[in-house]
């Protein structure tokens, strides 16, 4: 395609402002063409934290930024608030909440949602926790629940609400029992004096045998036994059946009494309407070439979660982390361009710069190619990588006053009910939350 | 009463966790008696910061404080999330939505909220701001409607998004006001491009013939002379005649087109059931003798803005400041301890120690007694002030690094849409906010 064609710069409209997106648009600054972006937020999450603000050490707006700010300076770049209800691929339009808007070349950055594998009674009853939205309503209702203990005469009232049941044990799962192990251990009795933190159960299940499947063994079974150190009951091998909203059902019949289900046990990718079977993959994911071109579709990429490219050394996919996110929406914004110039491509290789999850204060496992190790300097290296990845200065900075002053006191993060989390008022997925003035 | 009377300490009920609430409760630390604390939030909110996370320039979290870490250290304190729906003073309990209370004294801190003065059409449309959650809604109001007015092909269409109506000239609406004529000057040409700032209007309405009533004439005709040479259009004697959520009506039949009316022009006590109308005074506040004991209501105190104490010298009770709801609070934690000791009481004299308002960078005003000067070293009073009087070491570090960071870069803030503001979902007076995921 000729840059003047239709007499204005080729139009590249990226769908979603998440690790991906950002990077294409990054990729495309002060280039010929005019790059628009849509997301139902107006701002980026930087997920690998979401779990500190549903815990309440983190206040989301230190996780989150502006994406108008973010690209201030970019003249070529705009910025809608809108979802993408479908793509018709044979017009180049995207049909969207804020009207038909067309494209030379369409980034699908959409990323994934938590699935609960078609269970509707777990759907209904467990939290998700894959965006700030539902990190909130999830740090609303743990807080709302240890309240309610605390007006409950004997135990056995109060033990469904003190007890946590954190369902997948991947990175997510897995640092969301350590942060709630140490509200236990630490904060529990500061706050609550009417609790007995020992009465406080955070259970960690997974139907794998391990914990951080994608780990090495040694991280594994490390992550295992600090998990355990601090209390957590690790439950490998376990598949959950159902989920009441009160009793937590296991296959084999073990039950949990817990008000508390988190669910992190899988993603699937988010796909607008529009495309046809043939080039969806398992884990509803767009099936890419090696320059993240959807199959049959020489104008649509799809990066990040949302994409699965199939190949002899990746059968699955790539995982789904951040890293691919990343590299493929700066191997997509450079490749935009080389067709622009009818260049060749260069097709995508993904580097593993491998793999870090925390636990706790001084605990984290640290997977890094070759080099594997856990504890402090693993848990230095975790604070320093995510503190150099937020977006923003600002950011940086509070984050880190934030961590410091947790890790003086024992007891830091702001346990603040903003909004009551109310299920009810709301029909299934949606979460709202009527302000509790 | 004497200490042990039916076996317990005395109870103190205080309702409210407010700037009043938590000096009583403060005041009244390992002192032999029982104090519980009741609040519909967990949290205190430092009301005067409020105008700055409605602009986004603060995070929620930053100017709220939760009032079971306040109290971390204090054994003879208990909190409860609860709002108080009646007081039955012949039998000493107030009802609640977690079940009857018994006091032996209850301390009402319950403040105040907007006074819409019966017009239900205003306060069906125009945005309140007296509460974390509103000053929220109020946020993401705004900044929906700026992403609504980008939309928009013609300035006729963008006028009622850009226009900006603040009804009331006291304090929050001369800082609001401020505020938001700054984020229209230094601001939105960054995050909006797409917009012209000259099409974004600041109104500041009153019906009084000045800014800042309660201020010396000097303070307030620096502050509307300040505001003018912000951009802000400043209409005084001009009286509210109805607002249909599109076109505000003034007396006289002047209309201005707008979704963005905050209506800051009066408060009302807020008072549970219970009391007979001969002990509420004129704002719905009740009638409290020297020591803020509710008149014929020898064990029931009210503070601040929802006490009036009727003397000579005050006509029309105190001003609804926080340093009358502070030195109330302390007068009353003492004198129940003198009640308790049958000691004779102390009458509550309120010391003003002036009044401090800011309207930008380097622009406030300040009237401390004789002392009264404006402009730049009054801003840093000003800041200073405040800082001090915010809750908690981090808060303060953490509203410092955001204040020097947006005066440094023109550009402070977080302008996020955590979750979309949408009025038709909810009743009056709810605003709830359905999840935007």
């Amino acid at each position: 395609m000729s840059i003047t064609e239709n007499g204005h710069f080729p139009r590249v409209v990226i769908i979603g402002g998440g690790f991906g997106g950002l990077q294409v648009a990054l990729a495309l600054a002060r280039k010929p063409v005019e790059v628009l972006m849509l997301d139902k937020h107006n701002y980026h999450t930087f997920q690998p934290l979401l779990y500190q603000v549903a815990t309440g050490s983190l206040e989301a707006e230190s996780i989150a930024f502006s994406l108008r700010k973010n690209f201030d300076n970019q003249k070529n770049f705009k910025f809608r608030i809108a979802e993408v209800t479908r793509v018709v691929p044979d017009k180049n339009i995207v049909e969207t909440t804020i009207g038909n808007i067309a494209y030379d070349y369409l980034v699908i950055a959409t990323g994934s949602t938590t699935n609960f594998f078609g269970n509707k009674e777990i759907e209904h009853n467990a939290m998700p926790m894959k965006s700030i939205p539902e990190a909130l309503n999830l740090r609303y209702l743990m807080l709302q629940n240890l309240e309610e203990a605390v007006l409950k005469k004997t135990k056995e009232e109060r033990e469904p609400y003190l007890n946590f049941v954190l369902v997948g044990a991947g990175p997510t799962g897995v640092e969301l029992a350590g942060a709630l192990a140490e509200l236990r251990n630490h904060v529990l009795c500061k706050d609550y004096p009417e609790l007995d933190e020992k009465e406080m159960k955070v259970y960690l299940v997974d139907f794998l045998p391990k914990v951080l499947g994608p780990f090495s063994d040694e991280g594994s079974s490390a992550a295992k036994r600090f998990l355990e150190k601090m209390g957590v009951e690790v439950m490998l091998g376990m598949k959950v059946a159902g989920y009441d909203g009160t009793v937590i059902t296991f296959e084999g019949g073990k039950t949990i009494k817990t008000k508390n289900v988190i669910w992190s046990a899988g993603v699937m990718g988010v796909i607008p309407e529009g495309f046809s079977k043939d080039v969806i993959e398992r884990g509803n994911r767009l099936r890419v070439d090696k320059i993240c071109r959807v199959a049959d579709h020489p104008n649509i990429f799809a990066i990040g979660d949302v994409a699965a490219m199939i190949t002899p050394d990746t059968p699955k996919g790539h995982p789904g982390v951040a890293q691919v996110a990343i590299q493929m929406g700066k191997n997509v914004g450079r490749n935009i361009l080389h067709l622009l110039r009818d260049e060749p491509t260069d097709p995508f290789e993904y580097k593993d710069k491998g793999s870090l999850a925390t636990i706790g204060r001084n605990k984290a496992i640290a997977d890094l190619g070759r080099l594997k190790f856990q504890g402090f300097f693993a848990w230095l290296v975790w604070m320093f990588v995510h503190l150099i990845s937020l977006l923003g200065f600002r950011n940086k900075i509070i984050v880190l006053i934030h961590w410091v002053s947790s890790y003086i006191t024992y007891n830091g993060g702001t346990r603040l009910i903003i909004r009551r989390y109310i299920k009810e008022a709301v029909p299934d997925q949606e979460h709202a939350l009527p302000n509790s003035d």
